[in-house]
């Protein structure tokens, strides 16, 4: 991915930040000299490794679990929020019209060789593990030991888990942050007056880089 | 990508659609041996060719535009709506317990042979139509017109163009269209009861989907 130097965030725990709150990652391999693509709900292992491991799993229908490359990195996308940026938010369009429209967005990419898991320990753990993780935020939060055991036995004969240790971690902050100030306000203020949560939450962002920026 | 019969949506003119209202796709090519992917708000033009043709531009300074595949199709992913579906919310799962919580989303795959554009007319008339498509839903809308032509010239030298023909087109609608018509009916009201306006677009999908099985 393209990152110019003014749109890298390199704080890891701000992009595993990114990770946790917006886990359907966008799985990237190449099998059969074809580049496929799979959503998968991801857990983050943090700790383990120097970036983390992604954690998941996918159907035993879905070949890939075979096919995967182990020799070019696969990459998964954590798509954040996004929005379009119209220029009349710009003081400076209105000074001297210099300035064209563009897309902000927050972005991770994490690079890895999978490997494939198909004990039914480790398959029982991590579904435990993936439930809890979002069953948390519900009022009643169900647990996969509600379920019948022969029923989640037969679910785990179903299914085959993918973990990707995290070789390479890359987060594109496209925020307008080579922007002068003026605009960077002009910019919070059109995404704030938006009724999209996404706006909020960019606006939000380049709000946080704008104050980071007077301290430094 | 891997689509069950019951999650496959073949309708061109709904995955154009999707394509239209997410336009930032990810676009993963090979380069080097390795995937590279780069996020590009694309035009549809829905009538060039069988499936339509995906054009965009990306900096110069981004070598892909040099380095693309030409030999490897490219993927280029157009996110939809995404939302954590709880079992909480089938009926099934209260009455007899087996049931696990997924993921719900929609998605597009558009793959194609690449091709890039350096001619200054081309990335012009590209410019304004970009601009156009997404400048029609501001109070003011902005013209490429609008900003000094020398400014513009120097901005077309630092673009180049890329055209993705349609070779083949896929839609995932993860709906939880293979669940009893209960569940269905849960699920609805639980999105519905989000504030997410992810959830609420899932919740109208699979609402349309009921209807027309009924239908049917």
């Amino acid at each position: 991915m393209y990152v110019p130097k003014f749109n890298e965030e390199k704080d890891v725990s701000i992009l595993h930040s990114l990770v946790r709150s917006k886990p359907l990652g966008a799985w990237a391999t190449i099998a059969d000299g074809e580049i496929v693509i799979n959503h998968i709900p991801f857990i983050l292992h943090e700790s383990r490794g120097d970036l983390g491991t992604l954690v998941g799993h996918v159907a035993r229908s879905n070949t890939i679990f075979n096919d995967f490359s182990t020799e070019v990195n696969s990459v998964v996308v954590f798509q954040g929020d996004q929005a379009y940026i119209t220029p009349s938010w710009y003081p400076s369009k209105h000074k001297h019209g210099m300035a064209v429209p563009t897309w902000n967005y927050v972005v991770v990419h994490a690079h890895g060789i999978p490997r494939k898991i198909e004990d039914p320990e480790w398959l029982l753990q991590h579904l435990n593990e993936l439930t809890d993780t979002h069953e948390k935020e519900q009022k009643l939060p169900w647990k996969v030991s509600d379920a019948p055991d022969d029923f989640i036995e037969k679910l785990i004969g179903a299914i085959v888990g993918i973990e990707i240790p995290i070789s390479k971690l890359t987060g594109k902050w496209k925020l307008g942050q080579n922007r002068p100030d003026p605009d960077k306000i002009g910019t919070i203020a059109g995404l704030v007056s938006s009724d999209s949560p996404e706006s909020h939450g960019l606006a939000k962002l380049l709000n946080q880089h704008l104050l980071a920026s007077k301290k430094s």
